[in-house]
């Protein structure tokens, strides 16, 4: 079943807790994987709680690749939303559990606006 | 079941598609729902493409929102990623249906970072 997107979402379980906390290399790993599928970048905002963990947003033209960490869990939430078939979203997946050194990794795909054959696009 | 985050995946079909188009619209409604839930903003990301469509993305404290359309679809998708029990992600869920005039929405509840009772924090 095809959908005007698919959104990936990444349970990152047992990661280097040390990354997760460390902004700078966290917005690094995001930008690598975007431009590592060819994603096409248009807005970011990455900010680091205290007393731990990092949120970190890209918007890119085929849609956004977000990411949540908790280091205290060794664990970090991302989800990758692309739209079309201009990239590879599993490809990016697999290079943020590359990344973040995720042993424990698990990858959930939910295909997005599943629309039925009756609705023509205006 | 429990997790660290709670994410809801918004399907918003059926909508008012000028709405969709329509990024002061767009960033509104996501500006007011997160005031609505008492969400804190920390960074923001709104882009209109062509021929059509918006790219919408809160970063907050407690994880983010987005949104992408297909005004020509009459859809959107958003998502709404919460952690702890600081807002009701739900509700902010039933203001953006409402927002956008959803007549035919699903609201998909995924827990996020289900850790093993045996990880303890650090």
């Amino acid at each position: 079943m095809n959908g005007l997107g698919m959104h990936i979402l990444l349970e990152l379980k047992d990661c280097n807790p040390e990354l997760l906390n460390d902004l700078d290399f966290i917005r690094g790993a995001m930008l690598q994987t975007a431009s590592q599928v060819g994603a096409t970048i248009v807005g970011e905002s990455f900010h680091r709680f205290s007393p731990q963990g990092v949120t970190g947003i890209l918007a890119i033209a085929e849609s956004h690749i977000s990411i949540h960490t908790w280091p205290e869990y060794g664990y970090a939430a991302a989800d990758i939303f692309s739209c079309g078939s201009s990239f590879e979203s599993r490809t990016a997946a697999e290079s943020l559990v590359e990344r973040l050194e995720a042993k424990d990794p698990e990858i959930i795909e939910v295909p997005r606006g599943v629309i039925p054959l009756a609705v023509t696009p205006r």
